[in-house]
């Protein structure tokens, strides 16, 4: 079932987003090379010649695709003190996959295409994974993910379905196993490998610009005073707070980025080297576990005057089973958000007439 | 989270699908009295003194909501023969709990809430059953729930997890325990329970119409050929083909109701009594299993010159699994009907240049 994938002739190039220095269209899978060898690890990002007014740029015109994006928002929500603000929850669970990772897919999966690669892999338990395996057998390229031991065998039986080659590995020796890859010319890796971590393919990342579109259009035209989104490194709040960037650097809302432990918190708040690993684990949400932060990440929040805001697993629970009764059938790595988002209208920073969109990133029957 | 249900002011009452008489708007919960006394019974379905222009009537113009509808189709399919007609497969494991279902549950419950009922019941192992407690949650409402000794612990513990009240019972003594709140003030029925079929809410059903008005978008602006739906008593197919009559009788697409073994197709193809039961079964397709078949099927096929397909489990089975592999993520019961499309294809009577829109009913990770 490939289909064509036509690069968008504005596609100029890759820039760093620590040191602004340009590298031409290509896959440098670690991020920038100077910010690397200079021991601080940075993404890169595409760069264009020309955005089309109103929308946002995106690498390829013509993509490999599922049917993702346009997700609806759902109003009306009430759990904790979320009915005092006009907070609408973004239902990324309708996507092919059942996750936000499908906008990524789409064009990570279509840049291996465009490279002429044959497969792609990447480390993930989870949503990623399953989500790769789709968009890679969609356009008919190889797909190989590495999975911790502790993946469910619900997970890893998803992932054979869908043609994958399942590789279960130690936590670490996950991004040991992509990173052999990251000369080939045949399999691209797509997820992050590095270590200090630097985020995932930049062409992946241009997949969430779209959801600021929508966000703006499903606020009525204006985009929202904050953004709450659930995070380990980064990639979603990024490739979200690039999309209003691009619409109006102006009126950028405000990130919030959802975390089970300090690690982005610890960075911000207590000043952190963000190249550390940070301590700290979660059983209740996969989905967002991991030990390193991004500079993406921290990027996201210091020019947008966001934060980070940690919900413990003790915290997340009660909660998580109180909003399946309220009829919304998040995963508990996607519950949080709405946590965090009552917690913004409780402490004022998203007082009454405050508007706040949650990205609901994946919905729950999937069993993570 | 219970939200306001508003009746549309031009709902005027109902009126049986065989012996045309009205009724007023109310609870026939076993379809129209009279023909149920005669001995043939049929479903009822909403009249209105108006329908919007380019639109579809629906009984609440505002109704519980969990984002439901206005769900994406997705082109480029070259499975089987697919490829060589213009088929758009309609992904409905979008909607909230993943399956068309959402929309009949949107309104079958608003018409609880609308009639002052504090409870829905109904019998179903899978996406109805999820659905229905969902919905039930969202509005505030109770939901019992009957489901099989064979229904799978994940799916009983999605429907606790909702909040539904779970009765594991035999096959048809789940249908007697529906049966038992017919005449209830508190507690509304919502599916089939009597014996020979009708088929389920009217309400619930008019929420599959606006799949027409999609669909006819979808399409360029104009109907397709023809319609391809998962059937067991025909609630969606009968509910689609009331959208289409309802916005162009004279343009209707031919729907063709997709079943595991002969039950449709004995009572077309060779004068089978609808009200009988019928021998067989399936283990593959569980959303679209049953030993009944239903007036409004019956007439779905009758009024548009469609057709009933038979897709058994040893051929739906390969066919799945090749469909997972090229990135498709339907459940069996939805994938069946792509392969009932690919045959309308082969066998002539969807052409080249013919227009088919497959409803791919719910989407494959609730393990069903």
């Amino acid at each position: 079932m490939s289909e064509r994938v036509t690069v968008n002739p504005h596609l100029s190039g890759l820039r760093c987003l620590a040191c602004g220095r340009s590298r031409p269209v290509g896959d440098d899978t670690a991020g920038c090379p100077h910010c690397r060898e200079a021991g601080a690890p940075a993404n890169l990002r595409c760069t264009y010649t020309a955005t089309p007014a109103g929308g946002v740029a995106l690498p390829y015109t013509a993509h490999i695709t599922l049917g993702e994006g346009d997700t609806p928002v759902l109003t009306g929500l009430d759990a904790g003190r979320l009915g005092e603000a006009d907070v609408r929850l973004k239902l990324e669970g309708a996507n092919p996959t059942g996750s936000h990772k499908d906008r990524f897919s789409a064009f990570a999966v279509s840049r291996a295409v465009a490279a002429g690669y044959a497969e792609v892999v990447a480390a993930s338990s989870g949503n990623a994974g399953i989500s790769l395996a789709a968009y890679s057998a969609r356009a008919g390229l190889g797909c190989k993910i590495a999975v911790t031991g502790s993946a469910p065998a619900r997970i890893t039986g998803l992932l054979r379905d869908l043609g994958a080659e399942v590789h279960v590995l130690p936590d670490l020796a996950r991004w040991e196993y992509v990173a052999r890859f990251r000369t080939s010319r045949t399999v691209l890796p797509v997820t992050n490998y590095h270590l200090p971590a630097v985020g995932s393919s930049p062409y992946g990342i241009e997949g969430f610009k779209p959801v600021a579109r929508e966000l703006t259009a499903q606020f009525g035209g204006r985009p929202p005073d904050w953004v709450v989104v659930p995070s380990s490194r980064g990639d979603l709040a990024w490739g979200v707070h690039l999309g209003f960037a691009e619409l109006d650097a102006e009126r950028v809302p405000r990130m919030c980025l959802v975390e089970p432990f300090p690690r982005l918190s610890a960075v911000l708040e207590e000043g952190a080297d963000p190249r550390g690993t940070f301590p700290g684990g979660t059983r209740f949400q996969p989905s967002i576990a991991g030990n390193t932060v991004t500079l993406q990440a921290v990027e996201t929040v210091r020019r947008t005057g966001g934060r980070a805001a940690v919900v413990t697993d003790a915290e997340a629970e009660p909660w998580h089973r109180a909003l399946w009764r309220s009829g919304i059938c998040l995963e508990p790595s996607s519950s949080v958000a709405l946590l965090a988002a009552s917690r913004l209208v409780e402490d004022g920073r998203a007082g009454a007439g405050a508007s706040v969109a949650v990205i609901g990133t994946a919905h729950g029957f999937k069993g993570m």
